[in-house]
């Protein structure tokens, strides 16, 4: 049984920088999820407040209230949000300092490691899981072409822009694939992945940029030998032209993905964290356009929807597939057997 | 009066992979370069085994007949090479521990670090610069946009793949464009750039991922406030679609520039390195296309001619304009007058 951990939020539980948490309550998880610390929601159930669906994953009011009402006793604390930069919010220091008090084991995912930070480090006593700690160059691979050989399918899960749901439509997609007789995996490329349990990838913005390609290539084929999968998931990161930190290119280029599912929000005009500088997201076409001479076809749009009703969703949905004529899907209301049906028709063609 | 070095390329400095070295030989340096240390090579001047140009730098067959020759004594020895992987090829090691034994300054910009080579730390008691050596996330700078409003054009000086000469046409153009009465400056993201004494810049390779746009963007920043200068050159790496490695992206979307000047290989069919699982370079025509998409205009084709004469060099640049409807220039040859006139029409337009 995997071991029960809390998760803290502190003030952020409903905002996009609590993504890591969101998919940790929505599950799979490496650890068992026994309840979130956030003041600001107390009282209220995790799962209810994001999308409605109850979970039995209570919100606590602090680390302690927690710890006394939890049955068993959680023995990791994880920090459940991720900022621009991967810096520790100071709402959660206090959190962090008593979870680690009380002999909590600290799982960390954010780019400031726990181990460097002295006043945690002596409280945590080494009990620290730092899991972007970067690898130096020795342990690292580069690129051999090796990918090209892999007989599985290899579609990349892209994003117009950070935060928009692209780690959960592979989720998805992988859980439909499975459903459905075909061998799928994801390869994870942030720390959320990894602490939703998965086991092939690399953390993605914590590794030297040389080495990045060498890492997905290498993950990918540890992926294939150990599961002979019929379709790898390649989890995007930021976006191809997130000024921000551009990314993408790799998963097609040096991944080799012959197809790229596309996840898109209608409604946002601005890169996230950038709308006082307007810092616009490009057209949704162009993004098509650039994937095309990238290498690899965008086979279905998938629709970030949080804030729609299901109905706009669906005409919103229907809008942008009539003006580009590729399959339009919102994975989180209609669900992803439609890309399961692509998939499998790809795979046959391939 | 700059420190006068030794570069170590034995058995390499007719390859690639002496580009390092090349960029030193040519100059400008941040050593005084007073010899080459490559047993194959020895007895000829570097300068004219390069590009037929004398230019009083001997080959020797070991740093033991370099030191008793060179006057000034060298004061430091540099890695000459730069390999897959940032690897010390075998064939150094004796020379880069010789020069150790003998107190020099060892200057490495390999990712593999010296300072971390159990042998070669304790001969050099300490004197190691490794260039390359990562930074901690801590230490560095995340993007937030502050380069859209800086007032000197940005030109990122991309290529078609590694090793074909973008750093050197970018050092041309800035000489070019100071000879005309232009204040411009190079960003270098390489550690050549680095050992050529470019003030400004980060090593892209060698950075981790989520920091590489607001490093680039810092270093224009600085350069901006420093130096006030009209044009801001940003040296590219890798190729946008070299899977050993996308690069380039990140100068125009979060480098913010408005122009680039590509550097193509006419003759070359594979991406370096990867000849022999034929890893075709993409057409250049859709080069300028991704470029488009990504948000900067190609102003100017410029080409590496090494192995072609000034002839066959002239009547490839005349096709290539000829198709692609963009100046094609020969730096080398031809010399980039023509790219200034180009970058004071941009400016007159901006």
């Amino acid at each position: 049984m995997p071991e029960p951990a809390l998760v803290l939020t502190n003030g952020y539980y409903d905002t996009v920088f609590a993504k890591t948490t969101h998919g940790l309550v929505r599950g799979p998880s490496r650890y068992w999820i026994s309840g979130v610390v956030d003041a600001e929601h107390a009282g209220q159930d995790a799962g209810r407040l994001l999308d409605g669906m109850e979970r039995g994953i209570p919100i606590w009011s602090c680390v302690a209230a927690a710890l006394e009402a939890s049955n068993p006793r959680p023995t990791h604390c994880i920090v459940g949000v991720a900022t621009v930069g991967g810096r520790l919010p100071a709402s959660l220091r206090a959190d962090l300092e008593e979870a680690a008090r009380a002999g909590l084991t600290l799982v960390n995912g954010l780019h400031q490691l726990l181990s460097e930070d002295d006043r945690i480090r002596v409280l945590a006593q080494g009990r620290i899981i730092d899991i972007r700690r970067p690898r130096a160059a020795s342990a690292l691979r580069f690129w051999t072409g090796e990918v090209r050989a892999i007989p599985a399918l290899r579609i990349a899960v892209l994003g117009m822009d950070c935060a928009i749901g692209k780690r959960t439509t592979a989720m998805l997609i992988r859980e439909a694939c499975r459903a459905a007789g075909l061998g799928a995996e994801v390869i994870y490329t942030g720390q959320t992945g990894w602490l939703q349990g998965l086991e092939y990838g690399f953390i993605f913005d914590a590794t030297l940029n040389d080495f990045v390609s060498g890492e997905l290539e290498g993950a990918i084929l540890r992926c294939y030998q150990e599961t002979r999968p019929d379709v790898i998931l390649l989890e995007g990161q930021s976006a191809l032209r997130n000024p921000s930190g551009p990314a993408g290119a790799e998963l097609i280029c040096s991944g080799d993905a012959q197809g790229v599912i596309l996840q898109h929000a209608p409604r946002r005009e601005y890169f996230e964290d950038f709308e006082e500088i307007e810092c616009r997201i490009p057209p949704l076409e162009e993004e098509i356009e650039l994937i095309g001479l990238l290498g690899a076809k965008v086979w279905a749009i998938t629709l970030f929807t949080r804030g729609m009703t299901p109905k706009a969703a669906g005409t919103e949905a229907g809008a942008i597939e009539a003006a580009c004529g590729i399959p339009v899907v919102c994975p989180l209301i209609d669900g992803v057997a439609r890309i399961v049906d692509i998939i499998r028709g790809q795979l046959a063609a391939w």
